[in-house]
């Protein structure tokens, strides 16, 4: 076939020595796909501070991925080969790889659409190749189909970012006219939060460092709380409770910090929901905080308290649908695929707007 | 009004000296219902658990009662006046009395079913006059309709226990085929939660010392679990395992106990439940543990983590129509108005089946 | 009380023979609230096609309304007085008075949020007097708080027509990147229903006639059909089809047409669901046909129909805060008292962009 | 491999001339799974009144399937072959074939598990190979995996009666302490919907001939009415609205008969929900009236109606779950492969009780 002569080889960045941020390009050859999977020629993918966790040991429990580890879990590309009985995604068709690799589709966790606890889940830049590489095998029922009409690079990081704060927004029953707060509203996954919430009608409290109040508010934040300008956890609850008396429904936790966490069931009015999204990186280490719930506050407003991971192939599918309707955008700087030592250690600084992309291409 | 006249008085329980578990039965006027109000001859109250704790101080951050609080808070009547604008319920039906013995209808939190959170709420036995006496006044609106055919004196620990088990099975989605693991299962809570998760289809894991075990198999449970031969939360963690491969989908903790807290999130398969109910006595207490969950366990398997206090009016009516068609029977001990001391200082042993109920006739 | 000498009468609008459009304005005595009732001196009243068809005595099966009947049920105004018992309202907050003027909220129905179900309801304008005049008085429980900062005259038709569209988008589970099809979506609910979908994120398209095509594009439909281009009801069901292959998730027959009823099932996607709001005005009549519904077309493609008449007290506290929001505005011509007839006929013709309003002050 | 010596054959029944109930048995070859199958052993199939109408031609719209068409759509087999990249199910497991043969698990009705709606469904039995033959091939993800412990015989009517009523129930949001009216009580699909419905706590209007009274009230109808009794449909809905007073929460329509689709909404509760399960054989032929329903029927008590084709994959496994429990029993009658024609004739006089399953060892 032509393109095993064209493109001789699969550029693939590699985590040179997991437990730093050095990584390393190398030239992989190019697989055939299997019964049941595709071949997909890489495009774009978004770089998740998940993927610095697990490059920086820092995931976590999680043991250390082997050194050589192909990161990355949002991604998007264009199907160029089919394994045998495989009749879609057709070829020339784009698809976004997500968080979710390999998935079994038929246990209980599958079959209820929690696909993320699939039992024999693979996971995308974890033991398993990610989309940081130019070629790449999936399996054709983890290919989410790309609608016409959408930024292809900005796509990219809906499939992680986008999917999951969207799926958190909708498994908390987020509804046209309801409060939600946002913490690290001006990050990856926060910038899209703010924006989903607003394409459902809601209102949003957006949370962040005093830096990124002017790229909330673009984004259709109502107001804006710099954290950082408050002592105690009970002064900026008081805060929240002025803008909002009562307090909000929902509170988006995309900040992995224990501070956040602490004030989080705070914010919310009775009956309220926390969505759990953001996993502070030192946690489980030894010497370290978890964040902690106490038995309290749940009972006392009859809170609901939802952890979650990853959103589901019906999840990223309307999540996408929105996008291209163009009800969300995006933010992102596109780098070349050198650059991800450089985007990671921006990333520890917490500075970054939106999302960083890598081009594959 | 002839009945002024038969009945001169209205024999009540006070608590003598909140902090302690005495109490002493005096003799009150009997009032006049206001508008919307209805005045209900009481027939019998069933005694909770956090009747004890109010008595005795032990709930949580609560201040004390004061002395001479009327406490009680699941029990049924029959409407013998009505005040002026009342309708319905008409006199001579029989009225339940339930944790919300006034909401106000309008406000947010009524308006969405969660009355216990009504911002206008006054709660039956704390700082308002509670079920523990002959005569009662309550809003005609907060006396729930008993229907036909059920026992009545085993009706009374429906409005609070049946209620709080029934709407927490309900608002954890149960469904017919669900595994549901019980703590405290043999107590006042936890007997009546067995049968309504059998009623609705459910599979049961009961969960108690050792001496409940038989109560809690005649009442459907499917295995009994002695948490007391266990010596680690791992070790009943992998038992529960072995019982139910992949974990249960609800867990209810009537138990209020920091260890079963502890173990609850582990029971669990992804995606499960767990439904806060009961609250430990010393919740809060200054050198206590309360009660934690952290951020880990409920990520990793995308868990739900659910407080409540009490059910709704429509919960109410629900659990009520289901031991009203023979599906849940209250098990009690019927005893004189002047056992509740005595009762009291049973229950601090843990070691009643079912509840106690006090006949106010 | 100062208030009954200032204003000596309350000045109504009765239908003077029912049957007929004719309409005439009395000067009533003003009463006085009992318990539970407060007295609203009326600002604002929409005009519904339902009160077109209850004067003219088209409204279906229901027999004819009285002579002298007061209509309306759309509705704004201020309490000036409480019964007594009543303690919410309070005296000078602006409250709504919806098609529910009565509910007994104890009820089976009432209690699962059904109150336009009531088994003792009573009806606005319908055999109780309603909006079309200048002091009411109301059952404080029915009298819907309105939020601060929204245009009153604007609110009234959100008390029927607003509440009960955007009930019916939240009945159909309608969410974020959904395709809506409305009928009559130029008309009084049409037009609502356009933003209520769009504040949810949904999209579009609106069927009405062409003279419609500009207002419902300015409203934010994406899509308009002017259903009169087409011959068959197979052309239409194909047009839809090219705009969203598969079909939308959601039809709102907003249009009381038979015509809308017979297509409506053809436009939808698998699992779709079709609201009927309006119904036809000579629905019932000896000759006429009924909307009917056809087995086969439901389960081919396993929809669902959804009948309603009205919404909640919490579905109408929605639909107004997100007003509120500024999210959604009405569209109206504010007209004095002696117009009712003048209206009524001009609605006769279908050609009213949004709602007529009455002043009532 | 030892099977394709030891089974030379496929014994399968094959409809000789559509358009009659005339059948045959045929020897075919065994073919080979390709990527993605598996090749099942088949052991049982029940035989469904759909079966019956493929058959004879009576199924609708539907054109007639061609001679030589093996059908059945129920059938319980032991996978003996997997395909090439097959991991699930394994050898040996037992396994369910539904109604959906084939589905692509990534088009927009199976991503939202409506996967009898899939946009290349391929369905066992019409057009497409059924569960009438002693070996079939089938796509690995459409294969249900069947639980332990449950009779394999009785499993196989679950595979599309059982799970169509069970999904009817779950669809109608069907809980415990709700009366539920079942046409077409006495049948394959109604005697698992009276189980399914007391499995889940619900109570049982049973309706269907006289005949049926006794094996209706043993699988635990509450009540029976025989709708032969009762001249009019206002008779048999005053009737129904004396057992329940205000009506029922759920009617579950298994007949295939006008008459009881005509009476099911007088039946209903307000706010309660019509299932459309059984068709009429002579639907949509001409000169046949088709069910119908009028819109005030649905509107003035604000139904709900649902039509239903067939259960998911999850609604399936939950179906089998319940009934592996021992909460529900299939009621069969065990026939050798040579009755088919024979079993047609019996079903086409409506008297059977339960279902016939042929044992294809």
């Amino acid at each position: 076939m032509a393109l095993q002569e064209e493109h001789a080889v699969n550029r693939a960045i590699q985590y040179s020595t997991p437990g730093t941020t050095e990584t390393c390009i190398t030239e992989l050859p190019i697989g055939k796909p299997g019964p049941g999977e595709v071949l997909v020629r890489m495009l774009y993918s978004g770089i998740c501070h998940t993927d610095y966790a697990a490059c920086t040991g820092t995931l976590g429990r999680a043991p250390p991925v082997p050194a050589g580890q192909i990161g990355g879990h949002e991604g998007i590309g264009e199907v160029i080969e089919q394994g045998p009985g495989v009749t879609k995604p057709v070829i020339g068709s784009k698809v976004g790889i997500k968080w979710a690799a390999e998935v079994c589709i038929n246990c209980d966790n599958c079959l209820m659409g929690a696909e993320s606890e699939c039992t024999s889940l693979k996971v995308s830049g974890f033991y398993h190749p990610g989309t940081f590489q130019q070629y790449l095998i999936t399996s054709a029922v983890c290919a989410t189909p790309i609608p016409e009409g959408i930024d292809l690079a900005g796509a990219a990081p809906l499939m992680c970012a986008g999917t999951t704060v969207y799926a958190s927004l909708k498994r908390a029953h987020t509804k046209a006219g309801d409060w939600v707060l946002i913490t690290g509203a001006g990050g990856g996954l926060g910038h899209l939060a703010i924006q989903y919430t607003k394409a459902m009608g809601g209102s949003v409290i957006a949370m962040d460092i005093g830096s990124k109040e002017a790229f909330c508010k673009e984004l259709g934040a109502d107001y804006f709380i710099d954290f950082k300008k408050f002592g105690t956890n009970e002064e900026v609850i008081a805060h929240v409770k002025t803008l909002v008396p009562g307090g909000v429904r929902v509170v988006l936790c995309c900040a992995g910090s224990n501070k956040a966490y602490e004030q989080a069931p705070g914010f919310l009015a009775p009956r309220g929901t926390l969505v759990c999204v953001g996993i502070p990186v030192h946690e489980g280490k030894p010497g370290e905080r978890v964040p902690l719930f106490d038995l309290s506050s749940i009972v006392a407003n009859e809170l609901n308290i939802i952890g979650i991971k990853s959103g589901s192939r019906q999840e990223a599918k309307e999540c996408l649908d929105i996008a291209a309707k163009g009800l969300v955008k995006t933010h992102y700087q596109l780098r070349p695929m050198d650059t991800l030592t450089k985007s990671f250690i921006e990333m520890e600084d917490g500075n970054v707007n939106g999302r960083i992309v890598l081009d594959l291409r």
